[in-house]
């Protein structure tokens, strides 16, 4: 659907990085949580595209959003249909270059593709962990990459990048880690989430929680599942990910058959659409690892830890950064992304801020928009590697 | 809540009403409805303040919107603390004065507040309609009101005003009935639903249709109800009816307690609003005529009569127009508005348009803001009886 737009470029920018093997990497060190607790091992699963050079000096970190996971491009088999959901961003002759750069995504911590997270089962109970499964922080998440790159022989990234949830997550490198990032790259994100933003998440995790089939959060023992509540919840998500020029610009107010039926069946376009949309997604994703990345979401604040001061937050950076944002994104707006850049600005920080004038809202960040995709390319070309 | 709030006028504006009883008319005249059903009979309970005068010229017709119901002035007994929804508009000294006017309001056909709707009896079949009412359309409100207003010996309302979906019962009645009315008073409303607004109606029906409580809609005879989707509906409804500002205002990010849980219990403090506002509307509100409420708005598009032309739409009208937008409504924003007055002024029809600068987003139209009850005082004033 995306690819009838007219601002995407519908050039063929560059190659695939072909087929690709997920790799798994198990750790047994201990790690300690913000929330309190603790994991004595766990398991990130992960793609590599490009190769790492000698010195270790082109790594780039690829940060996921709230429904992602590590398969960010190529295919998994030669008829595999559904390149990675970065495929446009990565590859050789592509704007992050795998001719150039050794790109690392990973499955973060918590999701439901492969690395531990509410699905896995817990040794000390051999059943799932459910609900049991901590609550992550973005910060977290942040610490396990970084041993996924010690891991890697990767001591500090060329970049760390990522959209919404991946843009916090390439923030937070900045003040955690200011040492082993020289570049951050954060793209429709937030320094926090606003009430409203709070709100919609809230009303996705009560869909959820209140599903009778989600049976406190342990479905996988009663062969039943959330489907109902997580389809909600995925239902609700897209519609803050479109912009309401996008959906009137691809539904309007079309009718599905031409005329009213008077019942509740779809029957406008956008009914039907948002129906399939969460009912697939519902049909894949785990609904304990939505609740989390909600959450993770939500406690997001680097400055709470700083007298909310994000100026006092930012102040040990090291790394340049590219502040992105879209004009028609409404979940995380323009001026959401400027609160990052003024604060940036303020400590005389090395910082690039793109507006780009984009009408398909906060999904922008994925898509292939001429403009978009011309910058990223153009940033990655000077990253000195 | 919304007392604390500097742009609210802490005046007293005038005189209560005082305590009124709602009056039941009951209709034995085929109704026919835009669906292609009939209704044999049906009974629309409605309020009415103030004095109908000797030639019948003073009559406001009030038209609630989707949640709202006839009692929208005065109190129901003496020690009654809930005062109707329009308390602060309507009454001696009021912006609506009922010293000047005799206005009504009734609860809409498919309501739940008393009037004939989907939990009522069905005669034929002993058992309440339920899902087998006939979905509503806003010009079936106005034809029942029309009759209404016969039976009450109204030939022509002086007028006809409402909010939101209130909006477009007055808009619809200066198109079908153009001779019978003489103020057509539209706040913020629009002149049909965008994709994005149906999207948002569609997860709220989604939410209760799929609720295991629901039972296909019968739940009146199974002594269960869809509490849970309904919760969720009104949840979602609530955050488009405020203002990010208003939220951010409100609740920014306060934590409840002072800290974070790391759990899935209400922690901020908008969580808890949103499930308190929730679970309230939903232990009195009917849901199925929640879901009739959110297709009579889907439906409403005048336009689509007159080849998708507004100003056709608008052509036979004969009315005064006032039209009213909020700055921050972006549920029905501004622009919506100015669509209806630049169809209106496309034919040269008399509209006033306030474009009224508030934070409060969508529920302005209920609030006691200062410019916006100084100018319906003065518009009121200048309508001649």
């Amino acid at each position: 659907m995306a690819t009838s737009d007219s601002t995407l470029s519908s050039r063929n920018d560059g190659g695939s990085v072909g087929i690709i093997k997920p790799q798994t990497a198990i750790f047994n060190d201990l790690l300690k949580l913000k929330c309190g607790r603790t994991l004595d091992n766990y398991e990130l699963i992960y793609e590599t595209y490009g190769e790492l050079n000698a010195t270790a000096s082109n790594a780039v970190l690829v940060c996921h959003a709230l429904s992602g996971h590590h398969h960010a491009a190529g295919l998994h088999y030669a008829s595999d249909q559904k390149p990675g959901w970065w495929d446009t961003m990565i590859g050789p002759g592509k704007p992050i270059d795998t001719r150039k750069f050794f790109v690392v995504c990973p499955n973060n911590l918590g999701g439901c593709h492969g690395s531990t997270g509410p699905s896995t089962v817990n040794l000390e109970t051999s059943t799932p962990f459910g609900p049991n499964f901590p609550i992550i922080t973005v910060a977290d998440w942040v610490e396990t990459q970084h041993r996924l790159g010690l891991y890697l022989g990767i001591h500090q990234w060329a970049a760390v990048i990522g959209g919404s949830l991946g843009g916090m997550q390439a923030l937070q490198w900045a003040i955690d880690y200011p040492g082993e990032i020289r570049h951050s790259i954060v793209i429709a994100s937030a320094p926090k989430l606003s009430a409203q933003n709070i709100a919609f998440n809230e009303i996705a995790r009560q869909a959820i929680l209140s599903d009778p089939d989600y049976h406190g959060g342990h479905y996988y023992l009663t062969h039943s599942y959330p489907r109902r509540g997580l389809t909600l919840a995925r239902m609700l998500g897209h519609v803050t990910y479109l912009s309401d020029y996008t959906m009137r610009e691809k539904f309007g107010r079309e009718l599905k058959s031409g005329t009213l039926n008077f019942d509740y069946g779809a029957e406008f376009q956008i009914e039907s659409y948002l129906r399939y949309q969460g009912e697939t997604f519902s049909s894949f994703f785990d609904a304990n690892t939505y609740l989390l990345m909600t959450k993770a979401l939500d406690y997001f604040d680097p400055a709470s830890e700083h007298n909310n001061n994000l100026c006092t937050a930012l102040q040990k950076t090291l790394s340049q950064f590219l502040i992105i944002s879209f004009s028609t994104d409404w979940r995380f707006s323009p001026e959401r992304s400027e609160e990052i850049v003024n604060a940036l600005l303020k400590n005389k920080k090395p910082v690039t801020y793109a507006a780009i004038d984009a009408p398909q809202g906060h999904d922008s960040f994925l898509l292939n928009i001429k403009r978009y995709h011309d910058l990223m390319r153009t940033y990655f070309n000077r990253i000195n590697i």
